[in-house]
């Protein structure tokens, strides 16, 4: 029976005139990223999951997509499954259960003996049945204690009791076992590898494994698919791509400068004018936290700050004051809520604000070194606004922090977003590396540029011209007029059936028409002898004869 | 611990100069396929398993990459497992083994008993602990035999009396449980998304889904990579692009000869000169079962004569007589391995060879066709050739066969591949729809390409102009020129650091040295009052003071 067919949700199939407009989004980037000096490198879908698990905290941990091993691949989970299974039918069968332990029963010391045994027996056997991966003692303990305690809560909710039911019990148990252990366990003995997650945790792993091949400073680009097991919703998708421009080996705040130059000049090239760049600091965060007393509450003080926009001024403060901030300490906030005027005199602002961290100073320093060079160097159509409330990943970020805006007047978040990062390559194993880097949300950019009728016109148009032709010698004149356009760099088809009926002429023509070809070339007998073309204008329906020369001249310009 | 950075084998990363001469290759392919009507899609990296699966035979199914379900995916897989466990170990509990199967032992009989007392109590629970997707009770049977007669292999291989044994028994049946259906059957519970194997099935997916939105005949284009779990070999990766080109919608003959064209004009356009396009039809091949009395043997018949090239005429006799064809058969072929000649003469030969089967004639017929229009439109740079032992997936294909190999002298496989296929669609519910198609080796073509230095030099080119300063006002300077050398088109950059060391200095020429920067401005104080710049060519060393006009000049001939 046929398959109705569908993708799988959070995915999306691409048209030729979508694929033409991301195209151009992509290649306008990529085009600024060249100019600045910016190189391509491309990484493979999948990583090894070691190298993204545990990078994205446990929410990104969940939302990776892992890919199963191929061939036997629960081969491995089970023999060190095994180690488990004996003792624990041991264990049911022998009535120990929670009520012995209650009356003081050492589970752990049993189980102990337990291994022991078992280990000399298989040992004894001298089997490779099964051992692929001896499961460590320590681990094989755990392991049976915390099945069991999620065992016997799941049986005894289930309405069992367990003495009475030892086989319902067991069989219970083995079924459940994988879900006691919540997959994740799982997983780890059938999926080694997991699909590109971001760039960014791909890009510092390049750094790391490539850095003897690499000049430093290193900047590079990339633009590539990332998938996400998120749940789809309007704009997120399970697949979608990154562009992401990152500098690395460099702490001059002069790549800052750039990057805020980048911005606008790719907003510039598409034609988006009007966008806002905003830019903060984490040392203004960290040093107004110090300012108000709460620098143990950085991420609390930054998340709510954070919200201004959304939640005015006096629910921010209520936020704070839940989460352990002291009245004297918002009280001090006042003026950052009141923060109003150019970026000069926001810095102004900050500067009395925060004179008494030197971190914050530092902070201030840094912005103003950006506005100032900015200032000189001038922006084409964007413009740089100071954001004191931006944190975006705040953890992540250690200076600059990056984030666009849409123009007024369009609903949409953030269409890019970056800044630096002290030190994230160390995970790999290369420390002290400084890297600076922001991105472009091509989705967004996307739905901005269809809002406002920002692509050009021509990206989306295909063939130029189709031939339409009344016999077989017809249709090889015109297959070799059409075979010379072609080398001549003209976009033309030839429809693979001749014209032998009214009706099959009115369906070419409406072929032409649907895909928005612009010109027909009617091959007839009368032209077949002439050497000659009839060119239809398909919108004004002109029709005029020409010789080749003419033909392709007309279709040229 | 820093891990050490790897990625997984038969995967790679690319770096600068990789991407430039890649994206070389698939932007040439791709302005052929546009001149030739052909539209862009796009389809998602990863598809519903059952879009995939049991589209490339068995061994295909094995080679699919599988996406694991997200969260407590193995919770499905253990609501069905329990209905399976506890009869089991009744089963075991029981005594009911072998040996009472031999004695005339029900066992179907006893497990459907057994499946309907545990139907009905699970009911009587009302619990939905068990329940989320009922295993229908043929299947809960058939697993049930499967499994037990595998386990008894298994627990007997080991050593083991099962009645003697119980316990363990049973610890093996369990843990051996998965390992005992083989993982795929597991597989259908915690996978439902794998990974794109090729362009052709989701392209055929597309098709049906977005059928009221296409016009046919329908020439799409997707340049997309696809994944294999295939052993990585030299030359073979787990991640790789295809390149393909397709029609589908109609029947005539033209598509097949714009195909021949369309290879020409793409390896014509990649400077690679002299490639062979071998050309055969499946028809030819089915006629040629057919003369020699073999229709039953057709793929044997092919994957022998395909062998001709490798093993020679001989062994391919020997191997077609092991398959089975007769003595007086496979001397009927012996026109077929003296065949020689032009491809007009081939053809005139096989005539004679096909006379008796109509099937074989129309294949020839087909392909004297395309030679002809191939004549009278002429090739650029490549040669088609007539190869009546070509076969290529002999199923998929219902009448061209295409193959294009590499200029003489160069060791490679294929480096393209195609045919017309006539019923693709129809597993997704839309029959009777003709397609046509070739594919471009990428990576292939890339090692040729490298082999035979044809790269152009151009597209390994990245920055321009490295500014170097010596000063921060310098360093502002050197941004001011950057940043108009950047609109006017020019790729440049400045080094982040100024320099106020010898050391420094040499770092920094080191650096666009081996970044093969061709050119390096240097701004110091001199050049920042003047303000002029110093131009030197790093090649030839030679420098020169120049205003912004002269500079901006030089670097953008």
């Amino acid at each position: 029976m046929a398959q109705k067919p569908s993708i799988p949700k959070g995915t999306r199939d691409f048209n030729a005139e979508e694929v033409a407009k991301r195209s151009y989004i992509m290649e306008t980037i990529k085009e600024q990223f060249q100019r600045y000096g910016f190189q391509p490198i491309e990484t493979p879908s999948f990583e090894n999951s070691e190298t993204l698990m545990g990078k994205y905290g446990d929410e990104g941990d969940r939302l990776i997509f892992k890919i199963l091993n191929s061939g036997e691949y629960i081969e491995k989970f089970n023999s060190n499954l095994v180690y488990i299974i004996k003792p624990l039918i041991q264990y049911f069968n022998l009535g120990v259960n929670r009520k012995k332990e209650d009356e003081g029963f050492n589970l752990k010391a049993y189980f102990k003996e337990l291994y022991k045994d078992f280990s000399k027996e298989v040992k004894n056997r001298n089997s490779n049945f099964f051992i692929e991966e001896k499961l460590p003692e320590e681990k094989f303990i755990i392991d049976l204690l915390e099945i069991i305690d999620y065992q016997y809560d799941k049986i005894e909710d289930f309405g069992f009791v367990v003495e009475e039911n030892i086989e319902y019990a067991v069989s219970i148990v083995f079924s459940d076992f994988y879900f006691a252990l919540k997959s994740n366990y799982l997983t780890a003995y059938i999926s080694e590898k997991a699909l590109r997650y971001d760039l960014t945790v791909p890009f510092a792993r390049y750094v790391v494994q490539h850095q003897n091949e690499i000049e430093f400073p290193f900047k590079r680009y990339q633009i590539q698919p990332v998938w996400r097991a998120d749940r789809p919703q309007k704009g997120r998708f399970r697949e979608f791509y990154q562009c992401d421009a990152d500098v690395v080996g460099s702490k001059s705040l002069f790549q800052e400068v750039e990057f805020v130059q980048l911005y606008d000049a790719v907003f510039t090239a598409l034609k988006l004018e009007g966008v806002t760049i905003k830019i903060n600091n984490r040392k203004i965060l960290s040093g107004i936290a110090e300012v108000i007393g709460a620098q143990d509450k950085l991420i609390d003080f930054t998340v709510a700050l954070d919200k201004l926009d959304k939640i005015g001024e006096e629910k921010v403060k209520e936020e704070m004051l839940n989460k352990g901030i002291s009245e004297e300490g918002i009280s001090k906030l006042q003026p950052l809520f009141s923060m109003t005027g150019s970026f000069g005199s926001q810095i102004g602002q900050l500067k009395s604000i925060l004179s008494s961290s030197e971190e914050g100073k530092k902070g201030v320093q840094e912005l103003e070194f950006i506005e100032e060079s900015i200032f000189k160097l001038g922006l084409k159509t964007a413009k740089l606004q100071l954001d004191v409330t931006l944190a975006r990943g705040l953890n992540y970020y250690t200076g600059a922090i990056f984030e666009v805006s849409a123009p007024d007047g369009v609903k949409m978040g953030s269409i890019g977003g970056g800044g630096r990062y002290d030190d994230l390559t160390s995970i790999f194993g290369k420390p002290d590396t400084s890297g600076v880097g922001i991105s472009f949300g091509l989705d967004r950019i996307y739905l901005v540029l269809e809002e406002l009728s920002l692509f050009p016109d021509t990206i989306t148009e295909a063939t130029k011209v189709l031939f339409i032709s009344f016999g077989d010698a017809e249709a090889m004149a015109s297959l070799q007029a059409v075979s010379k356009l072609r080398e001549n760099g003209v976009k033309a088809e030839i429809y693979p059936d001749a014209v032998t009926s009214g009706k099959q002429m009115k369906k070419q023509m409406t072929y032409a028409n649907r895909r928005n070809i612009p010109y027909v070339v009617l091959v007839g007998e009368e032209e077949l002898n002439a050497k000659t073309f009839a060119l239809k204008h398909m919108e004004t329906g002109e029709q005029q004869t020409v010789e080749f020369k003419g033909l392709l001249k007309q279709l040229q310009s």
